[in-house]
């Protein structure tokens, strides 16, 4: 056993860098202290870009449509001629042809009181200005008969008047759902630049740890390390999972290094309290400048989370309760992944006004961060505050979002309150 | 130019099956006709379910934690060494040793008057039942002294607390997030059972039409198909581009053939309205039965669009204006792929309420289906109405949801209205 002096010393080196400092203070920290600086661009196929970024602003090449064509089925028609037409002036128009989408471009046109079918997505005869449906007018063998007059233009989808030539279409930072992709392909535009995917490294701490499969062992396996994986993945980057340090300074040092040299951003999951074990602070205290800018952040969960910057990369310390692995990644880390990835340091969690379920209060001076299951009832969105211990995984499987209480705050049942959802993805099983 | 008994023997082929049915009317004879049975399962790495449709009940195989632990630091005592414990009365308590959490599993105990340091997630030696932690005791030489009685089991996260034994953690149907993923690492289960993807086949159709890349053409891009086949993809299936068949009976009905033979839906795009060439309704009533269960429906965008079943397999018409394909997927082709998915015949997607930034009328006999762009202003949502022609492909750019408007309903801009969000992705945009 150690004597106490000992174990005090250690103590209070792990205490080194802890200190409590406010949660927006935390964030203050990490804007300043890190670039907000989007990594590089890659060049992909537009039709592989769903969920990516723009690195770019799209510009038009050309316009859409490139020619007018009908956009319904009808007959082309030149207005002049039949401005006067009334129940007691019917005009006749002569039918010249037919023209059907594949026909453009076309040379074909029609002269005064003639007329040419046109099929919906059939350019436009020269010479015409309107399409009338066939509703308004009737036909008799070679003609057809019209009885009032139709503004101009009607009827006819105009070149340009989807997209004008030069236009800028689609602005960097965007990012990428179908209905853009199908822009870029109608623009017959096949690669687009998009920022990189962030590469986040993943590092467990503990002895007590194992990979969960192929081994046969008692430890505990490491399934934070999977969760926080699966959400960097679904937050639009890399995960790199690094595996398990044990609880020794050097072990822990070389993995965080290798994480430096492979990745944009390091995470360790547990380590990082102030246990005599707890040795990730340590070594971040001594990897480089400006190492750790905070250690320590009154929420719960997350007390013990903290960050520190390394060779122009971000490290940030996950505490190893599950509750507080993910409540700090979505604090820290989405907004990291987000700033990386050009769009600002902001989480663009999902926002959803709720009923609250049941009496939730945060400590005079911790902000409390507490996972919610979301549901519909009566067509309103309620959220049931989930409050077992932060080691318990069950909580965060029952959970779709999280709400954010700031301290000396007390909301009761009933109250209104906005929940952050978790991701997209959650809102499948919400719906059901 | 053909004659006019020919073009109207053809188009009355055209109007076969058309006839305008409610959009309620059309999805119950969907629900009637295509059997709701899930696809069949696929068994894959528990760490790459994401998004993925457990296709079994998960049933804990142990407990979790598989042991007690310390969910602090502190030290680990027999509530009935100070149960008489106080201000004047404080009880000193040997200290025996140190446990930490790679020390699982344990053979230490204590024994009357005696106490063990356990940091944090260490097992609890025998003969223990609550962690005191460090604030509530003081220290002396080899011994703790305490003042107050604790209740059993503070400060012990306990064996099965998380997860009973036999426990069903995840039930059929669920749509895997990363804490459940979490789950199933923790549980030690490598593998699991999700239904497989539904496989998409989707056909353009329009000799006016031309793939986007590698060649030079003046024709209109196929980008219909890219959208499709990205919203596919997105809703967790598998799209399989065939490509585009030209305006031709024979090419039509061997692409869908060939669509029937390799997919589990079919999605034709355009063709199915009631033009010259709009053959797609003709191929289908001569497939086998039942055939057509609908053409035309009272709904605006997405009219001329219909459903058949062949071989069991439902094919969708969607129109070709862009406007009508999109609304048509996700009103049609979203609950058949949550169905195929064992989730039921719905669509799933995020609603939100929002105030309308705008007047909407639906027409007195027509369900008015509207792309929205929501926003958010002083943090509530907007939803501003987009208007333009269904052939503006711009318009859904802009927009990141729709709304219904029932036939004959009117809303006032600042009403009340609910949104269907195209997609979780939506909301990175819109929180920006």
């Amino acid at each position: 056993m150690k004597v106490r002096s000992e174990i005090d010393r250690m103590k209070s080196q792990q205490k080194r860098f802890f200190k409590l400092i406010k949660f927006k203070e935390a964030l203050s920290r990490m804007e300043k202290a890190i670039p907000d600086k989007p990594l590089e661009n890659e060049r992909i196929k537009s039709t592989r870009a769903l969920g990516r970024v723009l690195a770019e602003d799209i510009i038009a090449e050309k316009e859409l449509p490139d020619h007018d064509f009908a956009a319904m089925d009808g007959y082309a028609v030149n207005t002049q001629n039949i401005q006067n037409a009334s129940e007691n002036n019917p005009v006749k128009l002569n039918i010249t042809g037919e023209l059907y989408p594949p026909d453009h471009p076309t040379k074909a046109s029609i002269g005064t009181f003639e007329a040419m079918y046109v099929a919906c997505g059939a350019p436009i005869p020269n010479g015409a200005d309107v399409v009338i449906k066939v509703e308004f007018i009737r036909r008799e063998k070679g003609e057809i008969i019209i009885w009032k007059p139709v503004e101009k233009h009607r009827n006819i989808a105009q070149s340009g008047e989807d997209v004008k030539k030069n236009e800028i279409v689609l602005s960097k930072g965007h990012i990428m759902r179908a209905q853009d992709i199908g822009l870029l392909v109608a623009l017959k535009q096949e690669f687009v630049n998009v920022i990189r995917k962030p590469k986040v490294a993943i590092i467990s701490v503990g002895d007590e740890l194992t990979e969960p499969f192929g081994i046969s062992s008692n430890k505990t396996a490491n399934n934070n390390a999977y969760i926080i994986a699966s959400l960097v993945e679904y937050f639009n980057a890399e995960p790199i999972l690094l595996g398990i340090a044990n609880d020794n300074i050097d072990h822990i040092e070389q993995m965080i290094k290798s994480g430096l040299d492979n990745a944009d951003i390091v995470i360790t999951i547990a380590g990082c309290s102030v246990g005599l074990k707890d040795y990730v602070p340590n070594v971040l205290g001594g990897l480089g400048k400006p190492g750790i800018i905070f250690h320590g952040v009154s929420i719960s969960a997350g007390k013990v989370s903290g960050v520190a910057v390394v060779q122009g990369k971000p490290i940030i310390m996950l505490p190893g309760h599950v509750g507080s692995t993910v409540a700090t990644f979505y604090l820290f880390v989405t907004p990291l992944l987000n700033m990386q990835l050009g769009l600002g340091f902001s989480d663009l969690l999902p926002k959803i006004t709720c009923i609250l379920d049941g009496k939730v209060t945060a400590k005079p001076t911790i902000d409390l961060v507490l996972p919610v299951k979301v549901h519909i009832q009566a067509d309103k969105y309620h959220a049931v505050p989930l409050k077992k211990h932060l080691s318990i995984l069950n909580n965060l499987v029952d959970a779709n979002g999280y709400v954010f209480i700031p301290a000396g705050v007390e909301k009761n049942k009933n109250d209104i309150i906005d929940v952050k959802i978790f991701g997209g993805l959650e809102f499948f099983n919400m719906m059901r």
